[in-house]
């Protein structure tokens, strides 16, 4: 599937649109359009109940540990400072950008590339963006261009090595810069913060400088112990979160799959460091699953352990969910979510550099001078087990999704087209959206065959007894064919059709989207058949 | 019911919880805990249910004026700036404030409030903040120290005239501020705005300066052209939307009523002008109604329409739904929800200003200088009616709720206290949360009555049965008082238990929250009986 095929659908049909698009856009935001906000809503809904609501905590669960609890939380986006400070994200979580003084264009350092090229006795290294589609004849372009040669002339151009990343130039002197005319117009690389900074209060001053969140994870983190003393959550338990989060990403793109606002389904899970290598696998599995189980079945998802050199200092173990988005080249994958074994990094954080030695028995990691390295709430954030009595600080596994990207994938993965004979018997081409019917906007169509015959009251009454229950649809307009194909370029999963038959035997028809099998079914046990397929 | 007790519960039992609270909290911004998150989800999807899932779009609704359709919608909260230069938001949305030279203090010129007191041949205005508890004895025990008198000389003070606002005075020379020791300490009062700022991309530059949405509205109105054109909607339709919006309140204040990041629960709804003022009117009604279906039934509950000089210039009608939150003075009503016609004004707003007047035949409104008053997108949002043929700009109609007032009221007048025997027949305060089933965080609680005989095992099967369904809970820790205590606090409105009955009868008894009715069950029937009364 070609993914501007896919775009254009999507505007058209009202799943995304470009946030401000009547002000040219804003670079970087995706706003959801009516289709898109219930297939959005579903995706979430779909991970709350069967994360939280619907657990069981009592029965294990198969390949957990033990049985274990889930929970809820809802934080701000904007939190106390300090919160990232002590995460690490004011100091570390940023990117390396590269400025060019000739055309003030900024550049992050990883993503130039270029190539060392001679002529007219000059070396120079030209570089162009990672983004840059043609690469290789933007580099040639740009060095006629520089030489002041023609394109007949290319030949005197003496090319020296492949392609590499302007990371491996050790000074900037004869580099172009991709806008630049002349070289050496570019600064030594320096960080850039991805998180966005807002001024909290009517001060202004710098000391209310507060940040829109990067990650829901922290808020989880700095309320585990309100959790744990308004609930009786024992460990292992989850707290599961669904929350907007922010990141200035220097070039976003790829529709929505890098974003600078976007919606994150996160959960943090408490346990015992003994058992918590058991728990990561078991997380990595479950949520692995649950793709599967909505519909991402297919070659195109995998999931990927993380080497050991690919881990966080803190992490013994990671792994990620991705899926081989059509916008990426052949063979790369797209990250989904990302489960992680995070240790007793994160509480760590948040709870040392005022703890009493008297009260708390963990050791506070201590920079070189001395003091404690993390500027910590000093709360005791550690947990004392009813049981055992033991008191310890727990290990956390964290499996961290992303709510645009699922969406994102779903809608790939159900993009298809095939070819159907229309209304006339003439085959046409047939965009189909094959959504699981759990996550599918609309849940049903009902057409009457013709608008006469007493067919548009029969299909209005089946109509509002399927919408008390779910998003359904009721259309009269046109051929049935074409009242079809535009249910199956929703994504609709089942359209119910009121025709001669209805008014005798008190039955309709039923047609699936994807296998087009019909099959008639009595009028009373409509709404039961589709709620049951849907559900 | 006394505030603190109903703040002291939702942290204890884990409602609502101050954000960031490990770090000393952030003024203005709140978590939901456990059951909050639970309960507030249960609000927004009571909404979305009833006002666009379930909504019939065939049949006529009590009070309608005719049929209409509902769509959803879901934008950024970060969107092109431009949105709200033309909203009106840049410029106008602010508050006036004052400056205290001295203490450096920031005052709301409206939130300032003195009187005026002679002594020692000097007079003076001296103020302080209208939060002030006590504002008498605030202002005689400033003017003392001012005056340097001791309190035996209080008879030394004349005053002249009652508390008056700031605002009534016309300059500052003598004014004595909230935190100052000498006059005339105050500047003259300047707009501050209530938007947070934030720098989008990676540049850095006050041209990338970008906003927190302060309303949820605007989004929805830059996509009405994208919602007509990718959907089949006809006037009249509505488009709702759910999230976040961010206002940097001077003085965040009573719990969760006034804070600086709130959520929003907003319909705009597109009909033709002469019927907007009957549009109007049924939605004021509908929502009204809205609440007292959902348990705010009571005279704590009121409608208000606004004066004439209470509307802004557009609008020709606008009502709050208000409720009398038991922080506010007797005879107080804070607003839950306003429900305004706005006329043309907002999509006017965003079309007019390169308008080509071929193709649109609306009059742009200009300003003093000729040139149109709006910097629009100038994209024509007319709308064509497709068997009329007649081109206009509809009349909206917004019914604006805010997601986490509606929260507090529902928690307001949930809290209930009442007398009833413990385990031992002694009568104890009972602390119940009469929230009602819909929006209760958890529907259910399954109670062995004793762990042993087979009991723990039934119960157990009827709580997974029930899980599966919604959120219920398994307890068989305590005395069973005890335990119907914990679901009081948490308004859980059924406990079902298992007895010694059970064995022989297959029945179980279900206990009412509100009434304390207990009735029996047959052990097959307990779920659906519990799935009719909380849907």
């Amino acid at each position: 599937m070609e993914m501007e095929k896919l775009v254009s659908l999507c505007k058209r049909r009202g799943f995304m649109f470009q946030s401000s698009e009547i002000y040219g856009g804003i670079n970087g935001f995706w706003d959801y359009g009516p289709l898109g906000v219930e297939l959005k809503r579903n995706i979430k809904d779909a991970w709350w109940h069967d994360m939280i609501t619907a657990h069981d905590e009592l029965d294990v669960r198969p390949g957990a540990p033990s049985t274990y609890e889930m929970t809820g939380l809802d934080c701000t986006i904007i939190m106390h400072p300090q919160v990232w400070k002590v995460s690490g994200h004011q100091d570390l979580f940023s990117d390396m950008m590269v400025d060019c003084k000739e055309s003030k264009g900024r550049y992050r350092y990883d993503q130039l590339r270029g190539r060392w090229v001679e002529a007219k006795g000059q070396k120079v290294f030209v570089t162009t963006k990672v983004e840059a589609e043609e690469e290789d004849e933007d580099l040639q372009r740009r060095a006629l261009k520089f030489f002041n040669l023609r394109a007949k002339n290319v030949e005197e151009l003496s090319w020296d090595g492949d392609t590499v990343s302007l990371e491996t130039i050790s000074e900037f002197e004869n580099v172009l810069a991709p806008e630049a005319k002349s070289v050496g117009s570019l600064t030594e690389p320096r960080e850039f913060n991805l998180m966005f900074k807002t001024i909290v209060g009517a001060m202004g001053t710098e000391a209310d400088t507060a940040f829109l969140r990067p990650e829901t994870a922290q808020g989880i983190f700095v309320n585990f112990k309100n959790v744990v003393d308004s609930t009786r959550v024992k460990i292992p338990f989850g707290i599961a979160q669904v929350g907007k989060s922010f990141r200035n990403e220097i070039t976003p793109r790829n529709f929505t799959f890098r974003s600078r606002e976007f919606e994150q389904m996160e959960i943090e899970f408490f346990c015992h460091p003994d058992s918590s290598r058991k728990w990561y696998e078991y997380w990595r599995d479950r949520r692995m699953q649950w793709y599967k189980d909505l519909g991402l079945a297919g070659e195109r998802l995998q999931l990927r352990d993380h080497a050991p050199d690919e881990l966080s200092h803190y992490s013994t173990g990671t792994a990620d969910i991705e899926y081989a988005f059509p916008f990426l080249p052949e063979g790369e994958y797209g990250e989904l979510e990302g489960i992680a074994h995070r240790g007793d990094f994160d509480l760590r954080s948040h709870m040392e550099g005022k703890l009493d030695p008297n009260t708390c028995p963990l050791e506070v990691e201590k920079g070189e001078d001395g003091k404690p390295k993390y500027r910590g709430s000093g709360k005791d954030l550690t947990y004392r087990d009813p049981e055992t009595n033991e008191k310890y600080l727990p290990h956390v596994i964290e499996p961290s999704a992303g709510a645009d990207r699922a969406t994102l994938a779903f809608l790939c993965e159900a993009y298809q087209e095939d070819e159907q004979p229309d209304d006339k018997g003439k085959m046409q081409t047939r965009v189909v959206m094959k959504l699981h019917p759990r996550i599918a906007p609309v849940k049903a169509a009902v057409f009457p065959l013709v608008k006469k015959e007493g067919m548009p009251e029969i299909a209005k009454d089946v109509y509002r007894a399927l919408k008390a229950k779910f998003p359904a649809v009721y259309d009269e307009k046109g051929a049935v064919g074409r009242r079809y194909r535009r249910q199956d370029e929703a994504g609709t999963p089942y359209c119910i059709t009121i025709d001669g038959d209805t008014l005798t035997d008190k039955t309709v028809t039923i047609r699936d989207r994807d296998s087009l099998e019909q099959w008639r079914v009595k009028l009373d046990d409509v709404v039961e058949e589709i709620a049951g397929r849907v559900s």
